[in-house]
């Protein structure tokens, strides 16, 4: 098997296999020196940041405010490392006095605190290649001869250092592998990823934004975004008051007593928001998670073994520290919106409830045409009982009881030993996000331990106080997740009932049919359709096309022929054809429409 | 006229109207003193806390852990208080040494507290009646024989100082009056708050509930309570979509550096919550207002002018910092959630963008049968141009078309000079609390300062930038609030519309009526209406009487006659009247109630 020969960041050299992973990123890192020194020769005097490989390529920082650099000069840079390629430069090592390193880039001050903050005992280790030096950030390949097959991908912002406080900086991103073929691949996977991701879809439909100088992982939804999300909070929670929930509202504070006594604070405190002081001894906390706001409601009444499954639910808002490198779009957020819920049940209810959370959860998949999905069951590990919540008796009731249910239901699953929280186990739903990522659609997890916690209790029919179990539960995750899960599966083309714009009405004469497009709109927007008319003193062709870029369901074209039959010309999106109808069958039509919500028609 | 003699807190006496608030206030503060001397006198070793006048009556807070006073106990301790009076007992003045005054109480540790809070140069200004010595917190009478109409409330818990990491202690209520008549208006006008009393109400009714243990001021919505504020939020956004508004989510979170362009971080900080350290430079703050975060939505896009008037709206969670003294129930509370609407719009906008909000008041209004308020326009100070934001003839022109708004639509208002805010001129619909403190319901204020402290732009006509107007406007203020006000103007008996419970369905014996009262309530349930079958094992007057209790709007038996004849006997809230219909007819009745929304019938 073909090897390759790494050089190490303390200068040792070591031969291996070519398909390895550490092959794959010494390429990476490889590529991005090589980019580096590119950038060092075509731009004289810029000041540069870091370069380093990732999980899916390589990216280098550079200072924009002097030098700013296009995506149009991507393909120059390309070439002058294709050259270094071509003639089979070598990387060296060198171990340098820090005052020596910084003499190098006297008037670059990113540069120079790289090398400080990599600075041993007034050493810094760098890779050089033709007339250039940097700092050794990661292992690289010792002959770049194998740097072809590569593409500089495009120029984003990136903060200096990753903290908003610090310089804004360009970051250009690129992708490597050692054979054409893999490259080509993953740009055929790129850009299909790109055609689904929600936060560029998100940009072109105007659904939100985020701005980072405002709050990083604090995104802004817009109109279209906004109308998206009240359809599906509606849904959901008509969904779930009409299978016994309970919907509260509680608030996204409490006082820190809380969360020490639930755990969070001593096991979760890194994933929370600083605490508040109120100044009268009071420390207030932002919410992580809204068990303990829903503990509150069970423990404010004393509860009967006649309430009991008690269902209480909750569009809860959560906020959660996420490191700001972290943060994508809707995805990945610092304030969420969670579809919550903790049923409170007896020991005797559990595999009963978990089949009816089931059945609500495949019920809603089937609404919104969710089809790609898998179980995972995890049970605490039998060989370790003793890392688990310590009532083996309830352990061994619940799960067999989960596995009965599923198996009653005739669902697939895997089961997962050992995957189970301290506190009891649980069914997970995966999917997978445009860009490939598994990600948890919706969860069941029984909990023995905050009812401990927080000292429950129900009456049971024998008059005693008894202990309930408390199952957490979400559908669909938070708002935020869903939606952009959802306009990735979509790829933008929101069936009808979720669609921000459902029918774009457009005259074919501004002068003699607006009358006419605003009365069918008037007519649409009394029934609850959102529909508008395109006013704009722009021609036909560019209304319709620009109606079907922005995905609009339906577009209505009214002419002389219309108005006179009061009929509308129907074009549905991703359709050539242009069917004429009665407005009371186009009407008809819509409305059966979003009554299927997002089913197979 | 009629005097009584003053004794101040420091021993100087002064003789005052008997009419006047002085003497009013120093009644009160004698019967707290008073009532503290009964207090010691009737359980030894009682350790008093404070005792203080109030705007409306008097209280005396006294440690509950040894002695625990119930309501029944208050009599006794009346007749305790009236005897000092009947004995025309006479307070005197008394400076001691600290130490001496320590001494009276050596095992109360609250009466030391307060001494030492009090002293000043090592001495303590002290009231003495019969065998009692106390600290001197206001002005007394000193002759006591006018203390005889009154009476001693209630007994509820208050934190020691007012602050929530301090002990609870047991605070008794009262109230007092030179003139028996004026008392027993009083006690009558107490009655009907108390019937009024959304806190009441609120906890019969299981609406919300406050914690101070676990959040002073943040209310949890219980089921009932949520039921009514889902159906408000769904109400007032429908109604502004359809009014063009554009319904936004934004982040609550913000960088407190926004707060300081807007200029809440310089005049408002002291409502503000503590903005949080991030650990990367980045300081979020809750925010106290939405303005700043619908500016970021304006400014996300380059405007034209063919945009505007852009209305932008959200059901906008803020946090505000209220002193624990001043919460109550969730007529004033630190989270709230407000019906929030910002105007764009050009200077010549104004007067119609006014109109037309004024429209959509008077329009909300009307659904909720409010018909008690009163509109208040706020102009600047003529004589003190210079306290305003620097624009004479925009202030002119903006404050000359509301007027004419207002004049046009043929409403009744009052007019204030010098009341606008800084930054414009506004109006301000006025109502009354159940309490009688006045209240705003909603607001309309222009404001020509954000728009230039965010220099916003839209591109006019011209090609050229130019600066909007913004219009700040809140139709039913906070969820919170609205609640509350609904809650004390209903009574707690919610028109159906809004009712938590719509339906209740009672049969008459359950082994042969509980089948066919559950098919009556899921047919119900299947056109939205939300309805529940009562079938615990009580007398069915019991389930009556319990649903008129509960303010059910309808209360349905059904016996052997309605399930041979599949009708309903019907008895609506509040009449006597027991009315037999076929369900169909019944469906149709509840329909149309719930399509005049609580309008007269």
């Amino acid at each position: 098997m073909a090897q390759v020969q790494l050089l190490y960041v303390d200068g040792s050299v070591e031969k291996v296999d070519k398909e390895s992973d550490a092959a794959l990123q010494a390429l990476r890192q490889t590529t991005a020196l090589l980019t580096a020194a590119a950038l060092h020769q075509q731009f004289d005097g810029i000041r540069l940041g870091d370069n380093q490989a990732t999980d899916d390529g390589f990216f280098i920082d550079s200072d924009k405010d002097e030098i700013q650099v296009s995506a149009d000069e991507l393909e120059a840079i390309a070439t002058i490392v294709k050259a270094f390629g071509k003639n089979k430069a070598k990387v060296e090592f060198e171990s340098a006095d820090l005052a020596d390193a910084k003499a190098l880039y006297p008037n670059d001050k990113f540069q120079q605190e790289l090398f400080e903050d990599h600075a041993e005992n007034g050493k810094v280790a760098l890779f050089k290649v033709g007339d250039f030096t940097t700092i050794a950030s990661g292992a690289v390949l010792n002959y770049v001869d194998v740097v072809k097959n590569f593409e500089l991908l495009s120029v984003a912002g990136a903060y200096w250092k990753g903290m908003s406080s610090n310089d804004m900086l360009q970051r250009i991103y690129g992708t490597v592998f050692f054979k054409k073929d893999d490259l080509e691949a993953d740009l055929v996977r790129r850009q299909e990823a790109k055609e689904r991701d929600h936060r560029v879809i998100g940009n072109d439909l105007d659904l939100f934004f985020v701005d980072p100088k405002v709050g990083a992982g604090l995104p802004y939804w817009m109109p279209n975004g906004a109308t998206i999300r009240r359809t599906i909070e509606r849904y959901i929670i008509d969904k779930e008051v009409s299978n016994g929930y309970n919907h509260v509202y509680t608030p996204i504070l409490m006082n820190l007593n809380e969360y020490k006594t639930s755990g969070h604070w001593q096991h979760y405190r890194e994933d929370m928001f600083p605490p508040m002081d109120m100044g009268d001894g009071e420390l207030l906390e932002l919410r992580p998670m809204n068990c303990p706001s829903h503990i509150q409601v069970y423990k404010h009444h004393i509860r009967s073994y006649r309430e009991l499954p008690l269902r209480i639910a909750e569009l809860g808002m959560m906020h959660r520290y996420e490191k700001s490198g972290a943060l994508s779009g809707l995805q990945r957020v610092r304030e969420m919106t969670l579809n919550d819920g903790h049923t409170f049940v007896t020991p005797d209810q559990i595999e009963e409830e978990f089949k009816s959370i089931l059945d609500l959860m495949i019920n809603v998949y089937h609404d919104f045409d969710i089809n790609d999905y898998t179980f995972r069951l995890s049970y605490r590990d039998p060989k370790n009982t003793d890392k688990y919540f310590d009532d083996d008796e309830m352990w061994n009731n619940a799960q067999t009881m989960l596995k009965q249910a599923m198996d009653d239901m005739n669902l697939n699953y895997v089961e997962a030993e050992g995957e189970a929280a301290f506190y009891g186990p649980k069914l997970d739903v995966q999917t997978k996000t445009a860009l490939g990522n598994e990600e948890t659609l919706s969860t069941i997890q029984l909990d023995f331990m905050l009812p401990k916690q927080f000292d429950l209790h129900y009456v049971g029919e024998d008059g005693k106080d008894h202990r309930p179990i408390m199952i957490h539960r979400g559908v669909i995750s938070t708002m935020e997740r869903f939606t952009a899960y959802l306009t990735e599966m979509y790829k933008g083309a929101f069936p009808t009932w979720l669609a921000p714009k459902q029918v774009q009405i457009i005259p074919v004469r501004e002068d003699t049919h607006a009358e006419y497009a605003d009365q069918v709109r008037n007519e649409l927007a009394a029934v609850g359709i959102r529909a508008t008319v395109d006013h704009r003193n722009e021609k036909m062709g560019y209304k319709i096309r620009e109606s079907q870029t922005h995905k609009v369901p339906y577009t209505l074209v009214v002419g002389d022929s219309e108005v006179e039959n009061e009929a509308v010309s129907v074009r549905k999106y991703g359709e050539q054809e242009q069917v004429s109808k009665s407005k009371a069958d186009f009407t008809s039509e819509i409305i059966a429409d979003l009554a299927t919500y997002s089913r197979e028609k």
